[in-house]
């Protein structure tokens, strides 16, 4: 077997982070997996080691324009384009490309949420990219069109959704999750400058503006009727990793915490890069850094009668690269593990 | 008037930050405060500028020893000492000796509250020092022993106070609090060196474990029967700084934002330090560090059917030492906003 | 008396840091120096709390637009624009107004310098607002045009003068200046993007390449024919502060470590702001974030044959807004020290 | 083939990315490589995830005692202890096993510098891991006894030795190395607290009195007689990286950059971790981070007659971890690349 793949928007967060998980995957490394195209808007014609000096091995490729005749010839299309590009090149590319789209144009399926949360028409619905929701995988397997998930719904939607479909938690969930800044993407703009963000906390898109509000409530709302989700993002200063805290009321006061660890510890049994945390540790972002990990803790605090769900993921991997790498290798009959670090780069 | 006095416990973070704001105090700079005894523990003999080399202008001042005799003599005493030794220090300075606590002994009014999360016997109770509660100004006024509050709850409370008292939410919070490292002292423990901190997040005491959850309760249950607090406070890659996000069910769904935060801004109208936020704006630490604002802001989550109400503080400043100074121009008769920065130290 | 202060080009870092000072400059508060006209360019229009939220005083005030209208009629006018805007305005305001330039267009004395590091032509010379300079302070005191020298030749400059200025080594200086983000000012640019400089050490400008090269040269040549500066500027991950390390041969190998900071506690003696720090204490700049300080420290190594001169500033406070103030203070006949800092926000 | 491997000290940070490595290594993922023994002091007992836990996959493994039971029966042993214990570990475990020690006892040749720098006897000298340096990488493949050098050294040394060796400059360095705090290890002590070293710079050990001023020493003056160095180490707030830079006066005024920088790129035409910048580029810390590249710049400043040389480090990859196991993977046969990153994770 022999694999080709390309990157459209090679330039920004997700493709550097794609490519920096290829390099070192073993399909690569063996010579079964070729890096084709790189291509890029405004970047096309500069070399890789310009934009993304850490792409030491690729620094003398030269990015290419963003188009069919560039992106056509591969198995796999890797897409990280802004916004409403990504239906023009997919129909270019012909239904048996695999197409992994890093934007969000197909994630959600009620078109009216989409209209109101992007204010644009909705481009249709692809396979959602996380194998870890209840028989999905097999759906990505046997799908050509994949929309990799939202960064924060990754890392909430997993440490929610035992507890919600299990039936733990009455469905009223409070959301705050504490990003890094790589989150809002490779784009020149006066709030994301380092000056900005270094010593600063900061909510932003509160009170359900946040487009990814939608995402929780498609992927957790099939296990609960009128669920509620409030979703608090808040801009820590660090670069990578998204912290997620949730609170619910607890269905049953007399749940105890080892039951309630139980319920994730069996949901997720078979998952490999899902880790439940023993009692006593804490999920932290630095122990997932450049990994696919989620790590997930769940308590109980009984004095206000709700579960605690925390989760830590690295928002480029698990909440975007990763997964997407993770996608490729189950269509294309990879090893679903391979070339994903399950060891985060800490300190 | 001559106003002397001296600090309890001066090397830690609480010590310098008074010590800060003291040495730019116009009542310093005139010659009507005069700083005495500085002492401590372990760092008594040592020169100021040995332990805290930004306090340049007293760099050659030596520490004394933390005892009735070198603390005795002055007006007015902070403390910035371990939990525990506060009783003692206050019996032997004298009932007219104005003690400002830094410390947890006296803030709780509940003993069985003390006990549960000190797990010690309960001193008593002193004054609690925030002037912005509801009546508390005067009763500061007239105190000798005033207990500094907890960094969370300041900014919590203040955050959240003007909603629970006026009804405008169910009284079941949500309480996640996102904190810099000061906030746990200047003291050596591995999880708080600078590579287990930096590009890390990481909740811990959850699910009710952390004891200021006593004092949110103590704060705002005067005014909300059955009060429920859940409190999730969250370590980040920052010095100072604590953003606090609380949402809680609206008692009344159609709520207006406007509504919401014109009861803010009545509820604060005379507070100097309060600064209720235009719509669009979000609290950010970096806007209040060094100062002794809070600036808070109130939103309506029509979705969810909650309200979001944020804060910022610097936990240094109006969370602890900020606080003190300003407790000591309300006992010692100087103007309340003396000497306490109202604009931050940004970027 | 009474002071009239306008700031062109107000919503800039070092416009922020001007007005941070000036609002708890005792000045302002007797009601003896008023704030008038803060002009923007872009940003006219805008409230001063959407554009710099933590200047919370001035939250509703408006920026007006940069011109000889809005500016005129004030006795002090700071000016913190985009190179080769300074001449014009200053030839509208005329020869009484003080205007304090924290731009670089009238730093240099040599046109062919300046034309070689701007590319442009040169506007000409205003008095250089280093007041520790040695006989400069009452050449500021005398002057209505003073141009605010570079961040890093502030640093730097007052590390090595009383080495050079007294003969300790040799004109060859190695100089290796780590800054903060803020000196790059408040412009949007994928390198400046907290993703970028968190967790990140990068040189820029190097080899003789950097425009503040030509400072060093001007203000140490004076004392060294021949001097020669290698100078490294590196880029770190913080938002303030500036920490230069110098080394020059020694011109009397045997000299002793404490002879040499003889010599920097006589040079400047009586200087407010530079501190001289004890034998086994290192400068470091959060000891001086937000204070108009110069920590200095001055070592032997014998063993390579060198001195090392450390400082550390707060690029915006003694390295721009704080130097201004500073200068004000000069020129209006206030007190040189009055409302600046000299105890850092620390830690 | 059949490795096993044990480390001792495995939960420092050195042993920490030992294990990262080891377990994304190809031999260990194909069952070649087996991890055996993870030893620790204060430790042992503890189950991996409690002390290290970002290593998910060995969670549940436990930390075993130090001594010459656990440690024996494995081909390759990694050290991670305190300086002094690597002589007696090594006499214990028989002179076939592989030990690869990532402390400085055996470091230096010179055993009055040893005694000099390290207050202690000389333990002796072993075999220097920087397989770069021209002849060594046939003296470790055939070495049982393996030094990896400090962080310090191999990031300076590397970016010093074209220079030095090839003539291009005098030998009279001097060299900055910015370096982020996880050099300084796991050990808990108030200046490397988070509150301590964010927002914070500060040079330390300097003026000679740094213990790697020795390497630098030993390594360059093989090629200069009478080399000079001086070294100023500056923590920087940020966990991984050194940032190191080098100036040394021209030997021949006239050389252009693009001669220097020819050299370089001989000098490592065959090197497949160091990468010589294309003219424009600076090395930065964040392009290797988690990587065991070396970024290597160098430039020509004809005003100061000096040249530049600049490299870029990760001090716990190619500082540490990174080298050991490029060690031995020569030591056992291993492809020298294998399991090492030649892409940083970035931003």
């Amino acid at each position: 077997m022999s694999i080709s793949v390309a990157i459209a928007g090679a330039t920004g967060y997700a493709g550097g982070e794609i490519l920096r998980l290829l390099l070192s995957h073993p399909a690569y490394q063996s010579g079964e997996l070729t890096i084709g195209a790189l291509t890029g808007a405004s970047n096309a014609g500069a070399r890789v080691g310009d934009i993304m000096p850490h792409v030491a091995p690729l620094a003398d490729r030269r990015i290419e324009a963003t188009n069919a005749d560039t992106l056509s010839g591969h198995d796999v299309v890797f897409l990280g384009l802004p916004h409403g590009h990504s239906a023009a090149i997919a129909k270019d590319l012909g239904e048996d490309v695999a197409i992994i789209d890093c934007g969000a144009d197909f994630r959600l399926k009620d078109a009216a949420e989409w209209e109101h949360y992007y204010d644009s028409e909705h481009a249709g619905t692809w396979t959602y990219g996380i194998p870890e929701l209840p028989g999905n995988r097999e759906v990505i397997k046997n799908s050509r069109r994949i929309a990799v998930p939202g960064c924060f719904p990754t890392g909430g939607t997993l440490a929610a959704l035992p507890s919600v479909a299990k039936g733990l938690v009455e469905p009223d969930l409070s959301i705050v999750s504490i990003t890094g800044t790589s989150g809002a993407g490779k784009k020149a703009a006066v709030p994301l400058l380092g000056s900005e963000v270094m010593g600063n906390l900061r909510a932003y898109n509160t009170a359900g503006k946040h487009r990814h509000t939608a995402e929780f409530l498609q992927n957790l709302g099939v296990y609960a009727e009128d669920l509620k989700v409030s979703f608090t993002p808040v801009l820590a200063p660090t670069s990578r990793g998204i912290l997620t805290t949730i609170t619910a009321p607890l269905k049953d006061a007399s749940l105890s915490e080892e039951a309630a660890r139980e319920v994730y510890r069996e949901f997720y049994a078979s998952e490999p890069f899902v880790q439940i945390l023993a009692e006593g540790l804490q999920p932290q972002t630095q122990s997932v850094i450049g990994s696919n990990l989620v790590q997930i803790q769940v308590e109980v605090d009984q004095r206000s009668g709700r579960l605690l769900m925390t989760s830590a993921i690295d928002n480029l991997t698990k909440g975007t690269g990763g997964a997407a790498v993770q996608c490729m290798n189950l269509v294309t009959g990879l090893n679903e593990t391979a070339g994903l670090p399950q060891v985060g780069v800490a300190p």
